[in-house]
């Protein structure tokens, strides 16, 4: 008893966290994880520590409206991996509910189907609308996810936001899910995270209305035409044009649109060959060195953000911050020269 | 013509704005609000003169999925507001597509149904990613609109995403739209957006599948009883308790679920009728003063956190940033410590 009482309470130590990262084991990954997930007095030094070994995996975005079925899809994407003798790393970022107490829907789809597979490693990450801290968290877990190892790694996002489309920046292949009959219009398009696309698939196509979206997505890429991809950098979108788009025609990459059945795993493999050939063309274009600049730029920018935060809202004691708020109500000040004011101290 | 390009030429000045805000001029709001989105140097002088005139406008956000018919229903929510002898503002925040050249389906929904109407006034704003930004951006327009005078102001976001969370936790009263039929689940669930409605609304409620919507809905609402409100506070997002909350049941309030069929204007003024009871409860039972605080209190913060950001990025060379990024990339250092760095050097 005394014994495990112990082993529960055992923290352990940086050292021996990153060892058991480097080294494959699973359980001091997941316990590296919660500590950079909660951006613990440590994270920082196992981040240190780790960040050399990473920069090898393929980070492979997943987004799209919710009802599309990306959990199935990336569960499959993830079987055709194995089967081709790689290693997965999966980030799932779910809104958290409180009225469903936590448990989510995604979870279930995705751990029944790769249970007790130690080439799989699946994590869940909870919103509770930490918004700017996500990215920079998300980013870390991957980070973390690289060093230990994995071949590929899946980021899914619930997607039709601004915030999706910030994590959607830090892969290097994005994949846009839509599937029919989700409404009117193409529901990537009302939301704005098409652009972001590097490969488009039409999910659950073997339900009625597949072709309408298909020809809607494919006079979208028509008007498009060229293959830039938008990007964030600086807080800015910015359009990164390959450097080779100036080039042949050949040289760009083409965006197409590939139909799954996901629960059938249906069309799945050749998502995977489709996935495979866009970061054989990254590295052949010379477009990987462009992206993983903007992806090392966000995260140095992201990681500034999250400390100035910090600092601030450490400094401001709550007291004054009240009676800020206090004045600003009754009008005798407002907030921008209440901002400048407290900026003047700090 | 020389008459013709100086007044093309002409930019008011800032007494000239404030003045044409405070006074129903439409087109120097116009002007003072794309100063304000734009974050010109005059911008902080106008918002400032603004702030003591603004105040009384009850500020209602519109959110939900793509594909929920929210542009139509806040026009017809606009159009009962006329009716009942009020004034509106309507900020629409759409993502922008560079596939459709910067022309929003949504636009030309409200447009058509209320042009030339003085009593209500509309503006869009593109998201163009900057994800921050927006919600300070957001806030400052409809303070603006505010201090023009407009007695309802409409905010609509395209849901799903924490960005939108944020903007909601601007609003008095948060509407969230779901409608029928879009998907396995209910839209808003799987995004976990539910949770910030103080309204829920079921919007084109003639389609197949509206019942199986209710009960999912009503199921929600039950698990979670009380009348709590999700809102974000110091990037966190807090549960509000109501100050009645601890009290008796009868003075909470009760989040109801209403249906609409907006392109028929169906149930268009229950709805409007419903809100007005929220902004009257929210009076009587001290919620209002506590919302004010903390939309106060998250200005405040957006106006430093922007302030920050733009600091930090202009002490940054470009050079030296991207020096920075090459040593990342070649695995010297790592974004954690260059990040520490950098902040030394700040």
């Amino acid at each position: 008893m005394a014994a495990i009482t112990a082993l529960a309470q055992r923290s352990e130590t940086a050292t021996a966290l990153i060892d058991g990262v480097l080294h494959g084991n699973r359980l001091l990954l997941a316990r590296t994880i919660t500590q950079v997930e909660n951006q613990t007095a440590q994270a920082s030094d196992l981040l240190h520590a780790l960040y050399p070994h990473s920069g090898r995996a393929h980070i492979i975005g997943v987004t799209g409206a919710p009802g599309t079925g990306k959990s199935t899809l990336v569960t499959a994407l993830a079987r055709c991996y194995r089967q081709a003798g790689m290693t997965v790393g999966i980030v799932a970022i779910d809104p958290t509910s409180p009225f469903t107490g936590g448990a989510l829907l995604g979870d279930r789809v995705r751990m029944r189907a790769l249970a007790g597979d130690a080439g799989v490693f699946m994590r869940s990450m909870a919103t509770r609308g930490s918004l700017g801290g996500l990215s920079k968290t998300t980013g870390d877990v991957v980070t973390v996810l690289d060093a230990a190892g994995f071949d590929r790694i899946l980021v899914e996002t619930v997607g039709v936001g601004q915030a999706e489309v910030e994590i959607a920046s830090t892969a290097h292949t994005t994949l846009v899910v839509e599937a029919p009959g989700l409404g009117d219009e193409v529901q990537a398009i009302k939301a704005g995270i098409l652009e972001i696309a590097d490969v488009l698939v039409i999910n659950k196509a073997d339900r009625p209305g597949v072709d309408a979206t298909l020809r809607a997505l494919q006079m979208m890429l028509q008007i498009e035409g060229e293959s830039t991809r938008l990007v964030r950098h600086h807080g800015q979108l910015l359009r990164v044009e390959s450097p080779a788009a100036a080039g042949a025609e050949e040289q760009r990459w083409q965006v197409t649109v590939m139909k799954t059945v996901a629960a059938e795993s249906t069309g799945v493999e050749e998502l995977r060959a489709q996935v495979e050939r866009h970061r054989e063309w990254l590295v052949a274009s010379g477009e990987m060195a462009v992206r993983e600049q903007l992806r090392i730029a966000n995260t140095l920018e992201n990681i500034i953000r999250a400390e100035l935060n910090r600092r601030i809202l450490s400094r401001m004691p709550d007291g004054r911050m009240n009676e800020m708020v206090d004045a600003i109500r009754r009008r005798e000040t407002d907030p921008y020269r209440a901002a400048a004011d407290l900026l003047h101290l700090l």
